[in-house]
């Protein structure tokens, strides 16, 4: 017989402009089934919101703007967390206090949305609950503005951060083209390990010169010669760079030394850095670092992307409701033109912990940026406008969490 | 008997996300009145291509698609300039070569649109034809994001950027927001001497907690408690400041020391600068410099302020033909709400030169923060989402330099 129960769906790891819209994917879905899910529980704040059990229902009747609002609001719309489980055996009280939520609660069915430490961690747990005597089935959505999970022809949040980043350089190049004499502007992407991001700015149009992402060494000299180069041709000179582009031994350009929670160094102001290196050569220099908004600004999110996160939600939920665990939402790609994806599911044991970096067959081999392997890949990931509601003038979000 | 002849329009000074929609009106408007327009030039670069002979003959037919693109065109579509014209009596040479473009172009009927610098050449330029026997009408069109022009309500440029920076912040803080312990983050918004697109933040929704404007001397440790005391109280804290606010004694805050043509100090980094400041105290911070986008993200240009710059701009041209010479378009205000504005002219002489500072009524008197006046007088002008047009879901320009 089917089991029947509660589900609980949690946000983890830092959000992308389409993390609540797979909320909204996976709240649709999980009420369409009322005869095996009796009540939709979020977590406040991801895996803390299970441990501290602080949950909230979801009201089909009152939460309806607010889940509806979901589509266009950023964030981790009922908070997000970094915390890392460790190996059951060093906390046994974390895990037990989860149970203990769970079994309260009802908890049949587990989604977790988040990045690679976040499939890490329903591992983990499935893993745990298969050893107590509590059935429980576990799904993990994926999402990361990084694409750098493995498995998934692309990741939910790349497309929409892809589609700020194309029209946010477009408009920056156009505005900072308007004298005929300019500045070399450099523009700072997120992207510690990988370049996925860095590599749309290659959509913007007009595009930068040079792009920089971590894959390729970072060889100071050579940056130089090639900027000193396009500015004398120029007048102006326009650089893409990752946050995360280290020299040939593997060491960040912008090494600040502090490191965050999963042990990861905390990146930041290399645009900075290199602005002022190339100022101190005589050069008049802009810095400019996306920072937030890149992931954030849902009033320029690709409307592909947001489909696709919706329906990654609801595909998670039917998954659960088919016996399916331990697995990962994946997309496959199944041609470029006309765009067609699939759905499907990864064990979740081979995709957490992995990488997958932007690979050669992507760049030029002699210019170093991204070939038109890259442009087929990455352009109808930032197809289509989403729409959106405004009052005031402003975006309006939904707000779960006061 | 009406003067017939040739119209010459020029761009200057920084760019907003809607001076070519005001290029789009006086073309549009110009092509109109071919009874007394027979051709529409306009200048490369502001006056430095009037200087050079170097101007684009607008081809109705040809250049059809590239001016109804206009509209969604942030930067200087034609070139700007921040060649400040010195007295005629130091620099006879640029005047005679200027009134030589003049002529051969039989140019009768002449557009700026600039700020306050564009506004003293438009009046130094008619100052010296008055003493030539060459006849010419001079208009000036407004255009500032800093919305620091007297006599007008407010500048075509200072809607968009407001909403641009309303929604942005918005995002950013609905996403800072996401873990249960956040970070002070401070974000820099646009303006040296006046704090007119910082108080805009005040749209935002969320919205900031503190907000700081050049007009109000700022107080480091007053700053600090102040952020302490919020932090405190909620785990997180977020920080609008103008890049130029300064000190009781009128110092910048991030004064660099380095001087831009017109004489201004080149700012930037007051973000990074206040958030340094904060992590010295053991704070985890962010500093976000919202940078050029703030000036040039039309694809999030607001209704009301891409239609007034139109109108500006068809205005500009009615008023040539009318007769009327050495003014500049303005807005008067009839009302908030329903709003409501009619189209007028002021002296030039009136205008160039000066600066209109966020007057005290617009802020509260105690947390220092804009109040409902700010807010009745802002929110209009961020009204509504101006309609783009997408290629390969990225917004598209028109392209007139190359």
């Amino acid at each position: 017989m089917d089991i029947k129960g509660n589900l609980l769906y949690g946000q983890s790891g830092g959000p992308t402009s389409v993390i609540n819209s797979s909320a909204y994917g996976v709240i649709c879905e999980a009420l369409k089934h009322k005869d095996r899910i009796n009540e939709v529980f979020i977590a406040k704040y991801g895996i803390d919101g299970v441990l501290n059990d602080d949950l909230i229902k979801i009201d089909e009747v009152k939460d309806k703007e607010n889940i509806s609002l979901l589509k266009q609001t950023p964030g981790a719309a009922f908070g997000s967390t970094r915390h890392k489980l460790k190996e059951y055996i060093e906390d046994k009280e974390t895990y037990d206090k989860i149970l203990a939520t769970f079994k309260k609660h009802d908890i049949r069915f587990f989604l977790y949305n988040g990045g690679n430490d976040s499939m890490d961690t329903i591992y983990k747990l499935s893993e745990y609950f298969k050893k107590s005597s509590y059935k429980c089935f576990f799904i993990g959505i994926p999402k990361t503005i990084d694409n750098d999970l493995v498995f998934t022809d692309h990741c939910p949040g790349f497309g929409s951060s892809s589609k700020y980043i194309a029209n946010t350089i477009s408009c920056i190049i156009k505005d900072a083209s308007s004298y005929s004499k300019g500045r070399i502007n450099i523009v700072e992407i997120m992207g510690r390990d990988t370049g996925w991001l860095t590599c749309s700015s290659i959509l913007a149009d007009p595009k930068p010169d040079l792009i920089f992402i971590p894959e390729i060494p970072f060889d100071m000299e050579s940056f130089i010669l090639k900027v000193e180069k396009i500015y004398k041709e120029k007048n102006m000179c326009y650089v893409a760079v990752s946050e995360g582009i280290r020299d040939k031994d593997g060491k960040f350009i912008a090494d600040q030394g502090v490191k965050d929670a999963f042990g990861h160094a905390q990146l930041g102001g290399v645009a900075s850095y290199l602005s002022s290196k190339l100022a101190s050569l005589g050069y008049k220099t802009r810095g400019i670092e996306l920072s937030l908004a890149q992931r954030s600004a849902t009033f320029i999110s690709s409307k592909r992307d947001v489909d696709e996160a919706i329906k990654a939600g609801s595909y998670g939920v039917k998954s659960l409701l088919n016996g399916k665990t331990d697995k990962m939402v994946c997309f496959k790609r199944k041609s470029d033109e006309p765009y067609k994806i699939t759905y499907s599911l990864v064990d979740l044991q081979k995709v957490a912990g992995q990488v997958k970096y932007v690979p050669s067959s992507f760049m030029d081999k002699e210019d170093l940026v991204p070939n038109d392997n890259y442009i087929n890949y990455a352009l109808p990931l930032i197809e289509g406008e989403a729409k959106s509601t405004y009052i005031n003038g402003v975006i309006k979000f939904s707000s779960f969490l006061k």
